[in-house]
């Protein structure tokens, strides 16, 4: 996505070799008309799908799943919550995310009426970097009884093997921002597919 | 707001005598298309208000701020984080908020960048009760030399407070449902203005 590229090249900012900071329109700041573009995309790229229910992580994941919702027919949106890892409840579904960034381990909960066995479910977050995350969305959804109808993220970041992972898991996987490298504080992406 | 009181008695639970959690649409699940109406009421409540950015607080604001944006125009919207009290941070505008139902104290963060001098910010949150977050926000905007156009919430614990304190300010408080009572284990609200 073109837009998407030269707006992570004009506003997003490099710390060190591995991260991207996109605060000025998706992480702190959220730019709520290039969301919905980014939305109207997520659609195109998962034309034909069949979505029952849109699932991402709080907090940055929000706007980007309410903001894609209208294009898909508006299925609800469950966030999951992060978690410290001891918290247990019999009224939820829990996964272990880890964050290779971060150094930490955070388990991701969905309350179990949220969602329902047999679902389609549009899994979307704003980074792909590892893929922890969406593995433990998509195990979450396996404990449902659901289906995962694919992954989508705003920002891949390629270098980090996560996408090729939920690939090899046989889910259709769409990044709209692939970035290949980071380096002397410059960012470079794929190929532009569009 | 007729439609929000009827889902809240259909949907939401009751825990004691001061919780009341509508996770069915707001904050786990999110039932986009009836944000969308959450949002054209804001707008009309704020009618000939005039709104440079719309301020919101992680997780569950996130949602209504994004949704509601689009019937302001799309202003920008910025979300504050919520920080441990001993992070300090050049680049932030920080102000502490007491959470009286968890019994906690948390620091709201805003990057400096992410809000203006002179510029008219609305308040939205989702629940308004001792009002604590909104007054932490207000704190942040007058910080930053901005002004603040309204409060919002979708729903009021009337009997906490809030929004008196709030209005005592000087604030324009605008509560889509305004709950006067929980007892039995049943909601009552005030008369409904419409």
């Amino acid at each position: 996505m073109k837009a998407l590229k030269e707006k992570i090249r004009q506003e997003g900012s490099v710390i060190g070799t591995e991260i991207v900071k996109v605060d000025s329109f998706l992480n702190h700041q959220i730019d709520v008309e290039f969301l919905e573009e980014i939305g109207l995309e997520f659609s195109k790229r998962f034309s034909g799908v069949k979505v029952d229910r849109i699932m991402t992580v709080e907090a940055s994941g929000i706007a980007i799943a309410c903001l894609t919702a209208p294009y898909f027919g508006y299925p609800p949106v469950v966030f999951a919550k992060k978690a410290a890892p001891s918290t247990m409840n019999a009224g939820f579904y829990e996964a272990e995310a880890k964050s290779f960034t971060k150094g930490t381990v955070s388990v991701l909960k969905i309350a179990k009426d949220y969602i329902k066995e047999g679902e389609n479910v549009l899994i979307l977050d704003d980074f792909l970097a590892s893929g922890q995350a969406s593995l433990a969305m998509a195990d979450l959804i396996a404990q449902a009884g659901a289906h995962v109808a694919g992954v989508g993220a705003v920002i891949e970041k390629g270098y980090q093997g996560g996408s090729q992972l939920l690939r090899d898991m046989g889910f259709q996987v769409e990044s709209l921002a692939v970035i290949n490298e980071v380096c002397d504080g410059k960012i470079y992406f794929d190929s532009d597919r569009g």
